[in-house]
């Protein structure tokens, strides 16, 4: 891992298997292994922030997020592919960030109050000392690997923005420069809705998974809610409003004037037009299934590729922590 | 470390060289170390709760504490002597209590706000998340022993309180019985006064330092407040007012009634008792000098006591770690 652009840290909490929602996040991580040397965690301690209590589907969750990472491409030659809490140094970056953190900095958080209340709503109390502190775990994420650049979505652009602050106090309050402050790289955002066009969640139960079988596929293309106006085939179509429209969009570039023209002027089914789309996203998903079946029989694979990716963010992990030491002199 | 009554932890933070009014505390830790497995350790993290800017002493603070523990008896063939930072395990558990530790809870701590006011006052603002969570730092430090036994002050006691509590949220929360809740072994408290008959404290340089020299005796002796209203020799003094006779109290117990006597009667002046008492002082302190001067001339045996001490530690902590990362299935 040298030579290249600089380091990257990313990670994504182990909640469940991911979805075509998620794919252009990695899909861009994938592109960045090429550039720079890639550490890419499955944050598991960051699950507990919000969900203590129930732990039990925890090491589930990171299996599966393992299958989805490698079945993209993500690519354990490359990069490093592994599970935060066997890297300990995020832990210990954690308690001495804590010790140099203003608790009104991370009251001053946007989302800190707005999360607390949102799962106040649902009943649940998620004001903890590690909940308020999880922009700190978040810092440590980043800064143990000297992360010069974080691919982030928008939304997360204050959590960074906090990142760089906790590196400058850091940096100025023991005169060092050892912590770099990090830039955002903000992917191009193709933002693939659920198959009931809002946003795709599992909670929402819209999702296609990845690896999904061709019957999941149909399954789901066939629930999707294309014009309700439209009654008879030969009625003239609104694609705008149509969810199988906008996923010909993202999976079918090549046909979509053709599909366009052919829906407005009612030439074109509904059932048609899904059973082209299922052809379509069974093609692209099809070496992604592939691959995930292929690691997901093998899971002693898996666990090596974890086992040797915890490896190689250790290494990079406590070369940073000793420089950390030695600017604390502790 | 097997077949003793249960395990102790406590610690101290490195804050510079300790003096006799630290002794009793030391010489309880040093008789808890035939009937329980002890862990003693430095805890140079919570040096940074309150002092994270000026970290550069903290190395020599540490070495300097090893040596007065050693001096006084601190057995490393015994106990566990080590330094905080240097089982990892220490900040792991910190971070799995944060996740679980109300924020109202830390916020409720009595010493919490007030020592917030307290360095306020002095200009320093120590409202830091790690400072908001160092009672969280702290029951890591004894949980992860599984300690059931913690020799403590009565004003550590609330700390105590919490630890325990902490220990059972865990227990309950994840259905294990893992967390031993720890008990106060309040020891026999023999508070001896500075030279000056106040609080024995560095920053009132009214201290008598473990390992002091003969000449540094009698010097701080010298300086001991007596009875201003005792001019001449054979005047009726008080001993009671008088810091000396304190001292005698302490260091030379079977001459105290002749002393009180001659005292009030005006038989002893001032410098003669005082003389007896740097006599008694110097006894006592003797085997400490000699045992913290050997230690000194060996900075590297000093290092491997620590190193083993850690080793030693590491042992039990990964084996709780163990343990919990199992409760939390993580």
């Amino acid at each position: 891992m040298t030579e290249k652009k600089g380091n990257i840290f990313s990670g994504m909490r182990p909640t469940g298997r991911l979805h075509l929602g998620h794919y252009s996040v990695l899909e861009n991580w994938r592109k960045l292994q090429d550039e720079y040397n890639c550490y890419y965690g499955i944050v598991d301690w960051h699950a507990l922030t919000t969900a203590f209590e129930d732990t039990t589907k925890i090491k589930d969750n990171i299996r599966e997020m393992a299958l989805d990472w490698l079945s993209v491409g993500l690519d354990p030659e490359k990069s490093a592919i592994f599970v935060q809490s066997s890297v300990k140094e995020h832990s210990e970056l954690y308690l001495q960030l804590s010790m140099i953190t203003p608790v009104s900095w991370l009251e001053r958080v946007p989302t800190y109050k707005e999360q607390i209340n949102q799962f106040s709503k649902a009943g649940k109390d998620i004001s903890t000392h590690g909940f308020m502190g999880y922009p700190v775990l978040m810092a440590a994420d980043i800064l143990i690997y000297q992360a010069t650049v974080v691919p982030v979505g928008e939304d997360q652009l204050p959590h960074l923005e906090f990142c760089r602050e906790i590196a400058r106090r850091f940096n100025h309050m023991f005169q060092t420069d050892i912590l770099p402050e990090p830039q955002a790289l903000l992917g191009e955002i193709k933002l693939l809705p659920g198959i009931d066009n809002r946003k795709m969640s599992k909670s929402y139960n819209n999702e296609i998974v990845l690896g999904a079988s061709q019957a999941d596929i149909k399954n789901k293309v066939n629930q999707m809610v294309t014009d309700p106006a439209r009654v008879k085939k030969d009625d003239p179509g609104h694609p705008d409003i149509c969810a199988v429209y906008t996923y010909h969009k993202f999976y079918n570039k090549a046909e979509v004037p053709q599909i366009e023209a052919d829906c407005r002027d009612g030439c074109i089914g509904c059932v048609a037009c899904k059973n082209r789309l299922v052809a379509k996203l069974d093609e692209f998903m099809s070496p992604i299934r592939e691959k995930r079946e292929f690691f997901a029989a093998k899971p002693g694979l898996v666990d090596e590729v974890l086992a040797e990716g915890s490896k190689k963010a250790h290494i990079k992990a406590a070369e940073t922590m000793n420089l950390i030491r030695e600017a604390i002199h502790i």
